[in-house]
């Protein structure tokens, strides 16, 4: 752990496009609006957030702006559900409104959704303004708000709809996790479990000893776990920006985990549920096929149980095996007409991007947690 | 002029994005089958167009395509009025409709709106799919297929919301244009007429020998303009693909031109025809503020007038001082709230993007295009 009141993880891009996440707790004013003002290169700042996070943070982000900057806001109403071609416009629309010219930056005061839609909106407003995250959320801190990819979803899929645009920083203030609901912070921690199981066998074994003061929001367990992910997120962005091969495996459990989210309506799941119930089934097949042995798959299926994440379909689920290949079939990692998956293989913190899998082992590992889901067992 | 049926340009980018513009005539269908195809990179194509258009090339293009990919086709209805994001959002419904994944390619059958808006749902396609631009009049064969800009209008100003996103390649018949009707082949001129008088002295001089042969679509003079306007767009493209500088000067006229556009009403004017007014208004301000002769001048409204083009607002134009004002601040070549023109500079062939203009000259120079409408004297 740094002294010093934030540590910096550095995002390293081709052309110069390098980019810090600041990662902090205890920001001073002066501070924070110093930092944030720096990486805003025009005069002028647009502040998006959502209808939940307005109330508790808007004033404050504002204000720190407005002490070096010409700042106007706009509040859009949360959710999944509303991260939609139709909300994306209302940002666009603001910005002409209140003549924000292609020298300004766009701010995105939120989760995963408010950084998605900000940042896509950045991307094509005038062909592509700048754009700050300050992420809310574990899983936008972890995961959503570094990186790059922005977009909105279209009925028939998640993200069907967005564009590559980096942001000019990243600023977390992990205090602001103190007002996150209980199973934001649960939905968030299955992307740490994610980098743990793909490329890094320490940070598992760390989450198994320290799952519990990561719970009870240990600032320094928080803290500790949102850079480490960071470091691995910018790890794996460096090695492949738009995601031509290793970025793929940031996606295990999220195949599954999005025919989930889309089969059951949005709003039923938080996306880190979806992607946890896509992790068990990913190991699941991985375990199936003889890629893994058993105790990963066990360790695996714990941790996530630790975190109060799910493993597999409540009772009531619309979830059946059509449902499941229909979206698994429209995937953004589908070439060709070839699905491909991210698989676990060999020891911890090893996996696969391929499309050279058993497809029995899928359609069983499929039939197995419908099954599950409806009280049969197979 | 080349022995061969087609020359090509050749678009430099960095990165190794480089991309041929076939311009020819005269295609074997093998020939231009095998061509489109070399540049399809997955199995499955999206064929758009207009419903101008479709009647006289779908089919066409569609066989040819048909030949070696799977191709599926949509038509969407013509003009200025329908380059909004509603109707751009048709592309991505039968995309995600018909099952089009990463791989697939897009290619863009018409004009300069049907260009602009298959580019920009290339671009935000699962974040980036590849697109092929068949221009079908002069305006996308000189201009608007080449370079990368693509995008939609907003009810607030033109082209506002885009990306840039480059296409694999750009293939031009110029037999195309025996069905183009002679407004759209005046408003395309116009553009080249742009070239000549911001870099390339010779054009500008070959169209004062030859407007006639081009006005009579002459097949040489109509491929020696394309090609000579290609070889100007590329360079410039090449030298500053996001308009961080030179390339703002291909938009000499526009700003004064875009003004007019949405003053008017989208319907009113073809583009090349709002552009021609601006190139009169911009020549007419260089020369008030002495930074070109009234020689240049004079000869700069004689070509325009040559080609059929306007060079004043008709006496029914809604256009006035504050109209223009108004719509000119919303430009997208606007920084930090600093308008920024291309103005003639110097002998034919130069000009120079700048912010540092005497505004007076400006607002006279609007007074006086705006009092001839009006049927006054300035």
């Amino acid at each position: 752990m740094s002294e010093s009141t934030y540590d910096v993880v550095k995002v390293d891009l081709s052309d110069g496009r390098d980019y810090p996440i600041y990662i902090g707790t205890g920001y001073s004013e002066e501070q924070a609006a110093e930092m944030l003002s720096s990486h805003i290169e025009g005069s002028k700042a647009l502040l998006v957030t959502n209808d939940r996070i307005s109330p508790m943070y808007l004033e404050k982000y504002e204000s720190l702006i407005r002490q070096n900057k010409e700042v106007h806001t706009l509040v859009l109403p949360d959710g999944e559900e509303k991260k939609t071609m139709e909300v994306l416009q209302l940002i666009l629309d603001k910005a002409l409104e209140v003549g924000l010219d292609r020298k300004c930056t766009f701010l995105a005061l939120g989760g995963g959704v408010i950084g998605d839609m900000v940042g896509f909106a950045a991307a094509i407003y005038q062909r592509g303004v700048n754009f700050i995250q300050i992420p809310t959320t574990v899983m936008a801190m972890v995961d959503s708000s570094v990186g790059g990819k922005t977009g909105v979803n279209h009925p028939l899929g998640k993200n069907m709809i967005g564009a590559f645009h980096q942001p000019q920083c990243v600023f977390i203030d992990t205090d602001n996790l103190s007002t996150l609901p209980d199973r934001e912070l649960q939905s968030g921690i299955s992307e740490i479990i994610k980098y743990g199981l793909i490329r890094d066998a320490d940070l598992f074994e760390w989450l198994e000893e320290n799952m519990d003061s990561l719970l009870k929001r240990d600032a320094l367990a928080l803290r500790y776990a949102v850079k480490r992910s960071c470091e691995n997120k910018a790890e794996v962005v460096k090695a492949d920006e738009k995601e031509a091969g290793v970025r793929a495996t940031l996606n295990l459990g999220h195949t599954f985990g999005h025919a989930i989210e889309s089969g059951s309506g949005y709003g039923t799941w938080l996306h880190g549920e979806a992607v946890a119930i896509g992790t068990a089934m990913a190991a699941s097949m991985s375990a199936r096929m003889e890629w893994i042995d058993q105790g990963l798959l066990k360790r695996t299926y714990d941790l996530l149980e630790k975190a109060n994440l799910p493993i597999e379909l409540p009772l009531d689920s619309p979830m059946n095996q059509a449902t499941f290949l229909k979206y698994m079939a429209a995937d953004k990692k589908v070439a060709n007409g070839k699905l491909r998956l991210i698989l676990l293989k060999g020891e911890l913190g090893n996996c696969e991007f391929t499309g050279d899998f058993d497809e029995g082992a899928m359609v069983e590992t499929i039939d197995n947690f419908v099954a599950e889901c409806q009280g049969a067992a197979v």
